[in-house]
């Protein structure tokens, strides 16, 4: 069996600032993680560690190789600091970069070498990957968000659980959470939902619902919690009810 | 055309010192670097930052989780310094990490995800490669060096220049380099080749040297030249006669 579990960049970093984490979450994240069995993959955003140099040098509309070195740099550094924190939580983790292993095709992945990641998983060892830059057939380099990472990790690994940590309760109409959606059902809601606070180059939670939607789609429900709540991520990954059901359609 | 540039951790790297680094040294490098065309793959060996870690946590005999950990970040740390240095000297350069992008199989590349180097290569970007631990499906992990990696990328990429800088001035025997070598003649002189100055876990000159056999058997010669002296680089990438040149045997 394996889990995906993404922790959303508005958790990890003040997304307002460029390179600021916060440590204390990070860590309290770590130490919830090291509470489950090892047979996860972890996937994080890269919150200001990369929406705001994405956003400084136009990497969504421009080709800068200045850019792209400076944004990967910035998530792999925030990335770095997951994986250290996982290790003084206990638990073996082990970076995987996007920008190394995969290749897009115009935004969308195309080539992804897994075999690393399946070999970590063997091993009892969490991959870490994250929302990054990436070469681009049709584009030269484009991102990738945390999101579309889920999505094809989750399909390629046939995974059995899928929870998604956000700063917000899941997806949320009128400020309340909506108990589960279906692609039938999103027309209703479309309006309602609205993008992420902060900055946030890959679509906030329109885009986040989108890629769930893509991988119900598929057969593979998934859940959008608060991971800003203490005890939630063991929550989600035991599948208790929480947050927003992404169901697929009947 | 691809031209492959090794640079030795040894020049980059106090090599005695865990995670010393030479910032002059690394900053020359780049210098020179950016006088030459950008149809390059520069591959750095892990100096300091890799074998000391990899000694400690025993990786070429031992699983260690934690010791892939730690000796991954410090190389990747390293890595970033030379990216870092490129970006100042006006070059634009990517990371690219072996424990993301490729699988061993008995410490020998068995799958190598090479898409985005090539994206990287026709967009103006040399892609910077370097000595790492990676998974490996016979056991668990193991080292791959900055000299396979060589001879995997030349072979792969069809390189017409393979330059391996290393601290001295190639492959010496009673402290004179040799002009060159090859299968045949290593015989007379192999006793006298020794390993490496300072810790190295992945076999010094001899391991360097028998990797670069094998990609003159292929058809692909190299030199071993020494990048501690300013001007070599750009002589060795232009192909002047310096250092051992590595033949195929007749």
């Amino acid at each position: 069996m394996t889990r995906i579990l993404k922790i959303g960049g508005s958790i990890l970093t003040d997304k307002s600032r460029e390179l600021v984490a916060r440590p204390e979450e990070i860590s309290r994240i770590a130490h919830e993680i090291s509470t489950q069995p090892d047979d996860l993959v972890l996937v994080h955003g890269a919150g200001s560690f990369g929406h705001i140099p994405a956003r400084k040098y136009c990497l969504s509309q421009e080709f800068s190789r200045e850019g792209l070195r400076v944004t990967h740099n910035s998530v792999a550094r925030l990335c770095e600091l997951v994986v250290e924190a996982l290790g003084q939580a206990g638990v073996e983790s082990l970076p995987v970069h996007p920008l190394s292993c995969l290749q897009l095709h115009s935004g969308r992945i195309e080539r992804f070498l897994l075999d690393p990641i399946k070999e970590m998983l063997k091993n009892g060892i969490i991959p870490v990957l994250h929302g990054d830059v990436a070469m681009d057939l049709a584009r030269g380099a484009a991102i990738v968000s945390g999101d579309q990472l889920v999505t094809y990790l989750a399909t390629a690994l046939q995974a059995e659980v899928v929870a998604v940590g956000s700063n917000v309760d899941g997806v949320l109409v009128s400020g309340r959470p909506l108990p589960s959606i279906s692609r039938k059902n999103l027309p209703e809601f479309e309006n309602a939902i609205g993008g992420s606070a902060g900055v946030d180059v890959t679509g906030g939670m329109r885009g986040k619902l989108l890629e769930l939607l893509d991988l119900a789609d598929l057969g593979i429900e998934s859940v959008i919690f608060n991971a800003g709540i203490e005890g939630n991520i063991a929550r989600a990954l035991n599948g208790e009810t929480l947050g927003t059901r992404i169901r697929r359609s009947k």
